[in-house]
């Protein structure tokens, strides 16, 4: 029965079968075959959540600063993520997973196929691509929704000062090659991988990239106007928490996906126990944050919460698979509270970064980094700290590298009187609240 | 062991078994049986992505809009999931598939079971309903879902000027009649499903068929007041970016349901390809139409890359299955800078669309159908673009007679002073923000 | 092939399999593993979309309350999740599901294990933990994310008046004791799962639960200044009506994970059937209410619609499983209807609850509760009624005396001009809104 509706579906399998990558015209269903369909399922429920990262980052980033420059980053965090689909198909998925194809071994490879995507022809694009965990497309979307992540911890750091061309051009740049050449070292087999570095799903392979690109980038820009005025700082409120809030809501169950998907495959004991970590971690931050901030700063401070349950999240990004539960509460307290006190510091330091991005990426995924070879058995802190390391002498001067030609080309930071007035009405020609009564003197 | 928690399952299954719809009680489990879960629960996630539509078109209208109208935008778009639900279940679902049961050979049929919902007892609503792709109440929901999306798209583009009661009438007639007459002439097995006429997952027979239920009712509603004044067009912003882009976020991830769940099954292969074509064409319609605005405006709009996003997504969906990534990328390119010219020129013919729903919906579902036949050898563009034209034949008249009776009787347009102060006080009595100053006098 | 990336997952494995819940090894694939993996992936996806309910609860009762108190919801419902999951992983989860270790029998028990969370050894926390329907980690983190909501309804009937310090300390006690004690008498396999009593999902152990304790502490608390003047009831408009209409939206997705994860596997049968019902009671929720607030108010209000929306999904909690679809539509209606009298109602006797909470959760979950026993012939309305009674004579108390015991020591409520300046100065000391210009004289 149904037939008319089965019908479509043939001519989709069909169509399918003309460009190769048709299924098995077996009509006895195998138990491998449902094994990889609820597999595959779960990677399809994970890009969906990677994917709604991005629009917790926009609305995280927007919340955070100012109404007059919330169309600009609204414009950046949705021009990132076509940006980083599209050069990730183009480039980065190539770069990533070289396989055997080194161009240097286990430091950089191309892919044997060359750049852009190539769904292997029939079943090995299917059940054989990765032992029926996924097929080719699964993992290449799944790979893609991560990458634009790291150029978009970079925008939320730039905010309210940063010419909209110039960081475009950053963004390619960084996501396109900087991310998949260093994400090969560990996730595409290369030297640090050899060496039992563990980063299971991007503490350092993700944020810390995002966050080193961050650091370069506010060092070259400068603070934000207004921010440090004769020695001291000013505070810059964000203009809409509930927004923030939303986006961190977004941002946690985004990372369901994020670490749960790094399983790779629905595995119903490894990722039932990475989503018990992530959630615990992700709680702990909330929690070691509100103690932090309301020792500290005498109320408690939403920002500061919201930061550190981001915080705990990034933590435990690293050992999600490897920690037990008790450790994933102490990763999550401790990031929480180090996110407070790390915030105040590159406020010290009068390194502006408006979302606090520096703090919640870089010093979180760092921190998340070293703790897996704390809290697990198996893994060294030293090598840990040395991929740590790794990472941050190739991101930071190849960021700054890439911010310093701007900067002397097209120049990176927007006119005083535009930074003033915002860079809604600057870059777009547009407000964000139309009909809004709003103070722009800030 | 957890007895305590199985005998609740069970006593759930027991209740399922009482009504006629019990799985098999066998307790050896079998590979058909653990496919039929999988490609289930894959049927069930999409439901709810297309369900996250319904919010994310609420949220696009209302951000796209004044302050002083967010109200009844809200209001006409939760009237519309309560109505679509309702009416399909009671009339839409039995005369969209009909199955052999037509009344007008391949043109108007209804289901040999009469109106309403009909599960068919014991096996032949579950694993032998579609295959073991899916059972019956999924497939209802699933189609039930997509039925309310035709009557939001007007709603969008007659908003801050239509009556509460005459837009309530219309959706319910256009719902629960002229949507499932029309789509049964694909989906449904009818006259143009035989000529080979391919609409994967809606170009047409969803979006076109709510765009031209737009077109014809801005003609008779006419523009608002004070849009062209003198010949001149007058921008009227919306109030709410952050609201719009959370909106376009979340129609982007509905669409993964709404596409990936018209494969009608979890196969691994084609779910993956037809979500891999549907975000390179989301991202295409960003890149295309950012192109386009920065041109042409020389300052890149946020709301035309934004809509630019949505008009690719639009026009991948009639042939997300059968088109390469290659084409779906060109797809968004083409569909997101058409957009962006498309709302000029309707602007330019004084036809007044608040949120650019024709251009988004009409303009790129009939784009998106003939690319069917341009981008895949399977597929004619003749018969493609017959299909887009009958479609028109029908929902273009039925729309507009049904306006104009509307217009007739009680009327379809609110006071001037109403629509000055605006429909929230007018029709609600309330307001969206209270407590925040807002400027109504636009 | 993509050995680089299976070795990634063989490393998981391991890492697991070293802490005893590895998967079985035996490399050839059973329709029972992926029966497993399938039932599995559906049970996360129910996490995920409850967990989504945390953010429609934030956004819910920010929306409906005033600008000047929307920082310290959003810190209140973001701290909740945090101290729900750590509190439901140290106490909630082994007092909820004592399995036979009972101390009181079927009234109060605790795990055998003690406190804590012991997921068992080998296939017996995976595979044997539920019949193959989830993983004991999954199993936690589902009921975890149920356990905050009790205190989340709590925190919208209180919100714009209670202070911070004891609002927290009185959310720790309800949620780590109240919340699972009362809990186990049902799903824990006590004294009222004995006598047939059936609460599906919840509308009496969740929503009731919580209402009860909203009930209990606004009888405490007093109204807010201004909202009852000289006998007469004053509106207190909410803020921000798209921000409502949003977690209404993100209330009825979650809702699906809500009731359709409670059938505790993936069965495609019982879980589709289970979201019918849930959907439609949700649709006939909107037009039950819709009619009402036409009627009595002559305008249809959208704050009573969205609320009715939620009513129909809290009255069809409890039978979701047992009732056929045609009185999922009646009790929707019935509860829509009867949550806009009931809102008045309260405001009539001076209880003042600014979100609806008791008249949405308790009025309703009362109804949903008795409604099994009207609407499926295997249950009886005295039971139903004696389960309702029941847990309003444990939990109102118990709350009552909570709540008093923090008022006379603590206080329990903001100080008079904290709460005209609002508490997102006093409490935090900071704005939701910097920039915007917002009347706080109401």
């Amino acid at each position: 029965m149904k037939i008319w509706k089965t019908s479509l579906l043939a001519t989709a399998v069909l169509a399918f079968a003309a460009r190769g990558y048709a299924q098995d015209a077996e009509p006895v269903v195998t138990a491998a075959d449902a094994m990889f369909t609820a597999n595959n399922v779960w990677m399809m429920v994970s890009i969906f959540l990677v994917f709604v990262m991005h629009l917790g980052f926009a609305t995280v980033e927007t919340g955070l600063t100012r109404a007059k420059n919330a169309v600009n980053i609204l414009f950046k965090n949705t021009a990132i993520v076509a940006i980083g689909l599209l050069t990730y198909a183009l480039i980065g998925f190539a770069l990533m997973y070289p396989g055997d194809s080194w161009l240097i071994k286990g430091f950089l490879g191309l892919s044997a196929d060359g750049l852009g995507v190539h769904c292997p022809e029939g079943a090995a694009g299917l059940m054989d691509y990765a032992g029926g965990a996924y097929s080719y497309w699964t993992d290449f979307l799944f790979q893609g929704m991560f990458a634009a992540t790291a150029a978009t911890i970079v925008s939320g750091a730039v905010a309210e000062r940063i010419k909209l061309p110039s960081f475009l051009i950053f963004s390619v740049i960084y996501v396109a090659i900087i991310y998949p050449f260093v994400g090969s070292w560990v996730w595409g087999g290369g030297w640090l991988a050899e060496m039992n570095f563990h980063d299971f799903a991007g503490s350092t392979l993700v944020h810390s990239v995002g966050g080193w690109g961050a650091l370069a980038s506010i060092m070259l820009l400068g603070p934000r106007m207004g921010k440090y005025v004769n020695g001291q700082i000013k505070a810059i409120p964000g203009h809409n928490m509930p927004l923030l809030t939303i986006g961190v809501f977004l941002l946690w169950l985004g990372w369901f996906g994020f670490n749960g998907g790094s399983v790779l495959s629905g595995d119903p004991g490894g990722v039932s126990f990475v989503l018990v970590t992530t959630s615990m971690a992700a709680a702990a931050g909330i929690i070691g944050s509100m103690i932090a901030t309301w020792s500290i700063q005498k109320k408690p401070d939403l920002t500061m919460v919201l930061n550190g349950c981001l915080a705990g999240l990034v933590g435990i990004t690293a050992g999600a698979d490897v920690v037990s539960v008790f450790s994933s509460i102490l990763i999550g307290l401790i990031c929480g509270a180090v996110a407070v006190v790390s915030v105040m510091m590159f406020d010290k330091l009068h390194l502006d970064d408006p979302v606090g991005a520096t703090s919640v990426h870089l010093v979180s995924g760092i921190l998340g980094t070293l703790f897996v070879g704390v809290f697990s058995p198996d893994y060294s802190v030293g090598v840990q700290a040395l991929g740590v390391l790794a990472y941050g002498a190739v991101c930071f001067p190849a960021a700054f590298i890439c911010m310093l030609v701007l900067k002397l080309t097209l120049g990176v930071r927007v006119s005083e009187e535009e930074e003033l007035k915002g860079l809604d009405i600057g870059e777009h020609g547009m407000e964000a609240y139309g009909g809004f009564q709003i103070f722009t003197n800030i």
